[in-house]
Parts: structure tokens; sequence; C-alpha cells
């Protein structure tokens, strides 16, 4: 294990965090609020801290499969730690437990709160922005952020460019891993800045445009309004949907598409994505419709289609509480947390590639079955699906179910409901938000012990990061110098 | 695909169930029952329809993988079609989905009934005997049966006993497949036996332990009373946590047990398995008495032991109604449906063994993420596990995760809770019996409607036969000629 490149690379996350915390310290200017404060200390701390670790230069800048997942999980967890700081100092949040997690839950893009509606309403402009910032930049992800401005390790930088962004394999779009994080930002930044726009020409104030952009973007679904989206008008909620699914899909799309590549660009998980969000939102209008739920179809089909979107965007927005709605519209949601985003894009939970390779591989076997003399290859898109990667994706699965049920079992030491119980892993282990019951749109996860709470913590940072860069930490090897 | 061998083993089979049909013949002999004339028709039936099917001898004996799933998934379909017809015939269950329903149920070792307390209890005892004996011909599967007595087709009979048997492997005791189903059977025969004696020297009926002897030794769990096994008293309540336990482990280890070889006996998943048998006592019990639930210590293990042998041996007998139980204890019972029995037992669910693997998969392909260039193998028992088998425990999953999202999704739309819904398809699925709220150990399954129950009948067989055989059923290649 290379400690020292950790070492490095946590510094600059550091001084990286530093500079993002001005964005914030600027708006407590703007509004004249005391957490200004609470930021500058925050800055100063963060400089320092990462200045210290940036002294010595490590002799051996070498970065292998290991050290790349260490260095994502180890800069995930203190991005985290020193991110809390604002909402701990100012106060707005007493618990530090509670801030870890409320950060935690912003840079994972999860958006579950332990805030009450009040609370957030009542809370300095400054740290409400934060809080939307912190899904922007964990969205794309700040180590590709930082890879794209300075030459970490050269060429090595691919292992943490792999640990760190989601999806089974990580495509690059140019030769040069550093080019490839750059294009990725443009587009990322270019796609926030129109979504801005077009909120704040609907009516949006400036503020909640900014906000909702940054919350849409990363697909976090923090929202600044106790009611959510609800209070906004169908225009907004309709632009909100639409980029809640723009977000969801492979950014690597969006350049090939650049480059008038239509055919490769909308490839095939991009094929069942929209199949998928297609086939849910008429199941769940059906359901609402036939269930008599009290909606014109069109409110139906509106209401629909932002759940579905927020669902497998694993954004979290929400316009009504679904928790309330028929049985089957339930089921369909909680299933499509599990589908989760496209590979690539800023969204979280299994990922639609994922799933197309699971289920290929299934087909495949029990084709063998069948005829067991035939020898076919997995293929994507008429590419050969590499067998390492049908394996690590099987292997994903399984580590996937284990944190679930241990993560489930320690929960429901509570003694909460089955459904709060098992949604509330769902929800944060997906990178959603929501769950049903008690974690519901319109409930929060205040209530939970502290215990829980670094039980969802751990949920968060292991769905975002893709369980493999965590689970490495708990490997005894791992720490072996 | 060779229909003839098909056809013959399905005249076969009919010939066998027309003989099994003999048993309660007798008991309505013996208690003087009107239901002795719906037996003679159905064996009237059976025997005729199977003679038919055998008139015609097949020129072309060869049976090949497909044909082995073709042949036990063709089966146990058509054994359940008629094995419902005394329930039918009898009046005793109106309606034939109903009847169809309890009968698959029963072969597949359920234990999952559409009928109310009251009817149990009022139901004639030929029937009641015919629906426990189901449990006994389908636990240890009949198709084995057949093979023990007839020469099916030579050495081939192994590509059904493959596909009959529970677990991703199947090992052969002695080089003869024939050989290795007698003495399968002559275990299954002996310990059945062995609870019956016990049962009746421990003052209960006659009647109710050969019922209770053939419902255990099947891991079934269909009771013969309104209040399932809590109006007996401890001593037999014991016996049959014992045995439910003893119906769980791997048949071979009985016979390596037999044969002085201790050491292979006790093999790695019936470690795991007594682990975790052993850990969700301890941990229900704690649950149960910190949660003051007004048990004694020893009522508390009783009842913990009770229930987490009859989920994971798949049973599904129950001395406490545990949907009253905490949130803790549910969700472990709920997880052990999941987990299931040995492989080579008469329970189903997806067996130890399975867990085992996919367990040493996932981490061996963690430590790959670390080691990239490390070549380990992974094994049980110190024997290598075949990449083969890997590869199909993996498929397996992938499987079971389609059927079971699936399932539940048909099953949802019928609007009642998550928790019944989630339930419901876990039992069926895993063949255990009882779920949670209204699928509790005190509810049933008549308030679904026959599209569901169809749902559940088909998720019943799928558990039992380990999903590929009713799977490949489906695949077109599979009715070409």
């Amino acid at each position: 294990m290379n400690f020292s490149i950790v070492k490095r690379t946590l510094g600059w996350l550091l001084l990286f965090e530093g500079m993002f915390f001005l964005l914030p310290l600027l708006t407590a200017v703007i509004y004249w609020e005391e957490e200004f404060f609470s930021f500058l200390i925050a800055i100063v701390i963060c400089g320092g801290l990462g200045g210290l670790c940036l002294i010595k230069k490590p002799e051996n800048t070498s970065i292998y499969a290991k050290e790349g997942f260490v260095i994502v999980a180890m800069s995930w967890i203190v991005m985290s730690l020193f991110g809390a700081l604002p909402f701990f100092f100012s106060g707005a949040i007493p618990s530090y437990t509670d801030a870890l997690f409320e950060t935690v839950s912003g840079f994972t893009t999860t958006g579950a709160t332990i805030l009450q509606g009040h609370e957030v309403e009542g809370m300095a402009k400054s740290l409400l922005l934060w809080r939307s910032f912190t899904h922007w930049v964990g969205g794309m992800g700040v180590l590709v952020l930082i890879m794209a401005f300075l030459p970490l390790s050269g060429a090595r930088n691919m292992h943490i460019m792999k640990a760190e962004s989601p999806g089974p394999t990580v495509g690059k779009l140019v030769p040069k891993v550093r080019q490839t994080a750059l294009i990725l930002y443009a587009i990322y930044f270019g796609l926030t800045v129109v979504q801005f726009i077009l909120l704040v020409c609907g009516g949006m104030p400036v503020f909640d445009s900014l906000n909702t952009a940054f919350a849409t973007a990363g697909t976090g679904g923090f929202a600044i309004k106790s009611d959510g989206m609800a209070g906004y008008n169908s225009y907004l909620q309709i632009v909100v949907t639409v980029f809640m699914l723009l977000f969801s899909l492979n950014f690597n799309s969006y350049y090939l598409l650049g480059r008038g590549k239509f055919k490769e660009a909308f490839n095939a998980e991009i094929r069942v994505f929209l199949l998928v969000v297609f086939s849910a939102i008429a199941l769940i209008t059906l359901n609402l419709c036939l269930a008599e739920y009290g909606y014109s179809v069109g409110e139906a089909i509106k209401h629909a289609a932002f759940s579905v979107a927020s669902v497998i965007s694993t954004t979290g927005f929400a316009t009504e509480d679904f928790n309330l709605w028929p049985s089957f519209s339930k089921t369909i949601l909680v299933l499509l947390m599990f589908i989760g985003a496209c590979a690539g894009s800023t969204g979280g939970g299994m990922k639609v590639s994922r799933h197309i390779i699971l289920a290929k591989g299934g087909m495949h076997e029990v084709g063998r079955l069948i005829h067991p003399k035939q020898v076919k290859k997995i293929t994507v898109d008429k590419r050969v699906v590499e067998h390492e990667v049908v394996r690590s994706v099987n292997a994903y699965l399984v580590a996937y179910i284990l944190i679930f049920v241990v993560s489930l079992l320690l929960i429901s030491i509570e003694g909460h409901d089955l459904t709060t119980s098992f949604t509330s892993v769902v929800t944060t282990l997906n990178n959603v938000g929501p769950g049903l019951e008690k974690v519901g749109p319109t409930g929060n996860f205040a209530f939970f012990t502290d215990w829980s709470k670094f039980v969802f913590i751990f949920d968060m940072l292991a769905g975002r990061l893709e369980i493999f860069p965590m689970l490495v930490l708990f490997a005894p090897s791992t720490w072996r110098r």
C-alpha cells in the first residue's frame, strides 16, 4: 500500500473542498449571514490541513487498483467529515452525527435528510446552498474533477476514475484520462446551466433555481421547501422531470451525440432505461386512474412521470406523497430504486447496464443448460462483454445483497415496521432519498438512533462508490505496507 | 426433444400416483368415509391414462440435459393436476384452482393452504392423510423414487436426478444412480419411522403422528389442527423441532455417518447451517426476552428454536404467531426463508451451499480487485468448486431474483399491504408456507384471487424444482423436434 500517494491526494482534496466553501461563503456575504464565519473557519481548517499533507512530495507516485480504491474511499470519507463542519459550527445541526449524515447524504447524492420541513425553510441561505452544492460536487465525482485540473499521477489515474465512476465499466472518451474528465465536467456544467436558465424563465426565484439545478444535476434530491417540489407550477415540475432523466443517462452519449454518432449514443442501456421509464409511468398512471385516486388523467401522468423519474434517477424529489398511492404503484417505485440510472451518469442504484449484464448472463446459462455444448459469448451493443466484467458484476450483486441484509438486520433492531426498515435501507444504499412509511416523501430520517444513522452513512457511501472501495477498506491486506 | 421418453416417464408417474392413492383409499376404508369413491375414481383415471402412455415403447430412450429438465417439470405439473382430483371430486375443496394450489403446495412441500382452520379440522381423514402424504412424496422427489424401482433409461438417469434434486450439485453416493436413489429413500423412510414412533410415544394420537411425520419429513408444514403445533405438549414440539432440522441436512451425510466417515459427514454446508440456526435462535431469544414479550426464558428459547427450525427448514409449522413478534425477530425469520436448508435434503429455499458458493465467489472477486494478478480457486471443503458450478449458481440467483420481482409485481396488483405481498412471494418461492401479516401463521392464502394463486402455483413449482426446469419450459428451442 502506497500511503504517501493517498496522503497527497487527500491533501489536494482538502484544498479543493476549501475552494468549494467559497461559494456558500459568497452567498453568506450577499445575504449578510453570520454563517460566514462558520465557512471561514472551515476554509482555514481545510486549507491548513491540506497544505500540511502536500508539504512532502511522495517518492513513489505509483497507483495500482488497490490504491485507487483506497484513495476513493478515503477521499469521500474525509470530504464528508470536513464538509459537515459548517452545519455543526453554525449550530444549524447541533449533533455532529446528524451533520455528517446530512453531508454524506449530500455528497453521495442521496438526498435523505435528518431535518424537519420547517428546519429546512428556517435555515440560512448559505447553508442551504452548501447543502445543494454537495450534490453537485458528489454527482460527477470530486476526484474526477481534481483529475481534470491536476496531473495527479499520470496514466495511472484510470484506477481512480474506475473506482469513482458509476457503472460496471468505464469508457474513456478520448485517450487521455484528464481530457475525458474535462469533457465530462463540461457536459455536466453545461446541462446544469441550461436547467438553471429554464427554471428562472419559468418564474422560479434565482436562489431556488440554483439549488434545484444543483440538486437535480447531481440527482441528489435535497429540497429547500418543506413541501419539496409540490409548490412549484407544472412547467417547473416538468422541467425538473425531464432533467432528472437527462442526468440519469450516460454522459458519454452526449459526447457521442455532439460528434454526430446518433446510433452509438442511443445504446442498449439507454434503450432499456427509457423502456423501463415509460412502462413504469404507464403502469402507475393506469393504477392511479383505475384506483380512482382523485387525479385527472393529466395529473396522474404528471405525478407518475415525476415520481418515476425521481426514483429511477435516484434523485428523490417529490411532488406527491407516493406513500399514499396504491400498493402496485408503490411496489413499482421500490423496484425502480433497485434498478437505478445508467452507468456514467450522476444517478445511483445498481445501474441499468449491470442489470442487462446480469440478465444476459442468466439467459446465457439457461441456454447452456439446454444446449451444454453451445459456445456463445455474451454481447451488449454487438460487443462481447469481457468475462471479467460479468464476474465482477456477479460479485457486485453478491456484495450488494450482503450489505443490504446486514444493514436491514441492524436497522430492524430499532423495531420500526418492516416497510420502514426495508425501504430506508433500499433508499440509502441506492442513493435515492425517500422510502415508504416513516421515511416516505413527507418523512425524514431524524427519528433513527445515531447507531442506525451510521449504518445509513456507510450504506450511502457504499452505494455511491459501488461497494468495492468501501469493502477494500475492510480487507486486512489493504493496510499492509 | 425426445417426446416419446417424456410420454413414457409420465406414464410411469401416473401409475405410481395411482399407487400413492391406495394409502388414503385404505384410510377411507378404515374410517368408513365416502371419500373412498373419490380416490377410487382418481386411481382409475391415473391407471388408465398411465397405461395408455406406456402401450407404445419408445424407439429412442436417450435422455439429455434438456429432456431431464422437461421430464421433471412436466412430471411435477401432471402429478399436481391429478393429485388435486380427490379434493375436487369429494367436494372438500369446491374450486379446482384451490384444489390445485393445495396439491402443489403439498408436493412442493410448501405447506401454504387455502383452507381455514375449521375447514382443515372438518376434513375427512383420508383427504387429510393424502394432503400430508403429498409432502412425503414431494420431499425426496417422486422421480427419484421411480428411478429407485425402475430402470428408466440406464445411465442417463443422472440428468433427471440432477434436475429434481435440490442443491447446486448432486453427489452420487455409489456409482449407480439407481442404487443411490434406493439408499436415499431408505434413509428418508427410516427417519420418518423413527419420528413417528417418538411422536406416538409422546402421547400424540397415531393418526396425528402419521400426518405430522409425513409433513415434517418432507419439510412441508400442512397441519391437521387449526392451531398448528401449538396444542401439543412441549416434548412433542421439541421432537418436531429436532426432526425439522434433521430433515434439512444433506442426506448424503447420514450415509457417510453410517459408514463411519464423521469428518466428511460434518461438511462445510452443515457447519454453516448449524451456525446460522444457533445464531438465529440466540438472537430471537434475546430479542423476545429484552422486548418483554411475556415469555419465560425457557419458553422464549423453545418458541425461537421451533420457529427458526420451521422457517429455515422451510417446513412452516407454527407453535406461536411470530407475526406478532418484534421487528428484529421477524426480519431474521424472513431472511432465514431466503437461506433455506442444505442441498440434498427435503428442505427448500436457495440452499446453504449456494450461499456459501456465492459468498466465496464474491470474496474471491474482491480479492482479485485488490490483487489483480492473484490466481486462486474457490474451494469448499478443500475441494475446488468447478467454474461451471459457480456460474450456474450465479445464473440461479439472477433467475431467482427475476421470478421474485415479476411475482411481486403481479401479486401487488391486488393491493394488499407490502409486507403481505412481499412475504407471500418469499414463502411460496422458498416453499416455506407462512409469511407475515395476512399470510402469517394464523392466516392462509384463501383470500387471493385465482390469478394470484396461479402465480403462487408457478412460484412453488419453480422453488421446488430450483427454477431452471420451469424456465426451460418457456424456451422455444425446447419444443422443437
